[in-house]
């Protein structure tokens, strides 16, 4: 949604349309929907400029024309997106118990959809049907998303809820205290690995040693059958900075070096669901992935392979 | 050894010595060698002024003569403490591979310790000993003694090293990037469950999944023979403000509550070894733990058991 409102935006300014829709589809390596959204709205608006060469449209500005287009697009992802929102919510309800304690990872909330979001949504259809007794937020290091946005949407909900470091899971885990721990992804392979903000592999694993179910909520767009394996996704590896200090706050020695990725690797033996918006799969195998990818989708302009050339 | 200072100051000021001692010793729940070196220096303490009324010391004050035998007290326990660090790294070292990376937690240096410390003078011993090829110091959220104290004293040692935020251990153990994970401990019961800084339960699980050997480095008089299981101790929670804000800088939205233990809990079978001033126990065990402990010590001023009536 991003990449494609940015690509939009770059054609409404005149700018080199395809010039940022490289950089913007290459400005993070791991997550696969950044890529595909900006893809996307540079198809549409390509294909409008094609158009605008017609007769019929000689009377209109095809630049104008092609921005149209291109924000259309990004306006179909948007409304994709929160349907997409709904029906992962609606799916992932049915595993969550009455009386649930969640625990999560990072910002999967409203903040970063046109709709609920991925885990966020699960989680808000749980409050709203009156599940959640309440929900854990690891704080999400280093920049926070679980305190700074997670926390926000959780307050904002009426959600009981609590902040925690991100290394007190494995203590709250062995306490019995969490039902279930949900996520989102940014990117899964073909085999069901699944790339996703630093520290989820990390809640995978303690989740399968206190036999919790550990269930990934993800739009179909985040399967990426182009990378066959976990091995193949490229992580971010980001600026000591980000770790040794916090809003200008110096927290470790200067010239300390960091081990900064963004992201980290979960194998798909570890994951017990996967919900998207076509249902949910269980286990987490490339025969099911496939399966989900073939299933029709619930509204006609849901997600599509499309291929782009930038 | 910062409670027997303590009695020793609260002697030396001519305050309450024994409600000092009381404050001290109850100050923080979880280690167990505070209330043994605040009962070792309030001991002494009393048994001088016992002596001050003997004939022989009568031109004597008694609260001066008091007052000097518990800081004189408190000395002995310092100077044991550099000879048990001593002895921790030269026992630990028999542990560390040629070219090692090591995984760390939280601070355990010569800054807590009148000596090089404890899993960090296994440290200081394999970096002497040319055997350390990396340091991996966990950040240690929420005081983040990681980041402020160990990677300072990393850097003051010329070790080379890198901070990394707690829950990106997971990854970085499964890129076969460590070879021993360190830590120290605040209490050990008999059954050999540690009690440490919160997040070392989750090391310990990983280690164990990514099947890394998890070290714990600590003194005999960590070991708390009347605190039968790990689930007996009482782990310390702290203010939510200490994950919802850092040094004035708010994190969380207001009013966020937190899940802040100061400490978790590992069982003894995710102990790889025990490495004490008197050496090695491996597995740990309540009948090894017991060798350990009447296994001559290696000094005569070595930690004793002593009761004190408070």
């Amino acid at each position: 949604m991003a990449g494609a409102f940015g690509v939009a935006l770059a054609a409404c300014r005149g700018d080199d349309v395809v010039a940022a829709a490289r950089l913007l589809g290459e400005a993070r390596p791991t997550a696969v929907n950044l890529a595909w959204g900006t893809g996307r709205a540079l198809a549409a608006y390509q294909a409008a400029l094609g158009r605008a060469a017609d007769p019929e449209h000689q009377d209109q500005d095809p630049q104008r024309l092609a921005a149209g287009a291109a924000l259309d697009e990004a306006r179909a992802i948007a409304a994709d997106d929160a349907a997409a929102s709904a029906a992962m919510a609606r799916h992932g309800l049915g595993l969550i118990p009455e009386g649930a304690r969640i625990l999560t990872h990072c910002n999967t909330g409203s903040l970063v959809s046109a709709g609920a979001g991925t885990a966020f949504a699960v989680i808000m259809a749980a409050h709203q049907a009156g599940r959640l007794t309440r929900l854990y937020v690891d704080e999400t290091r280093p920049l926070l998303q679980g305190a700074r946005l997670t926390a926000y949407e959780a307050r904002r909900a009426g959600i009981d809820y609590a902040v925690l470091p991100d290394s007190a899971a494995a203590g709250l885990l062995a306490s019995g205290a969490v039902d279930v721990v949900l996520t989102g992804a940014d990117r899964i392979a073909a085999d069901g690995s699944v790339a996703n903000k630093v520290g989820t592999y990390s809640l995978a694993v303690l989740a399968q040693y206190h036999s919790v179910p550990f269930v990934v909520v993800a739009p179909v767009s985040t399967i990426d059958f182009g990378t066959a394996t976990g091995a193949q996704i490229v992580v971010e590896h980001r600026a000591a900075e980000e770790v040794t200090t916090l809003g200008g706050q110096v927290l470790a020695p200067a010239g300390s070096a960091a081990y900064n990725p963004a992201f980290d690797v979960t194998p798909a033996s570890l994951v017990s669901a996967l919900v998207t918006e076509r249902g949910i799969t269980q286990p987490v195998t490339t025969g099911n992935l496939r399966l989900l990818n073939t299933r029709p989708p619930e509204r006609k302009s849901a997600p599509v392979d499309v291929s782009v050339e930038l």
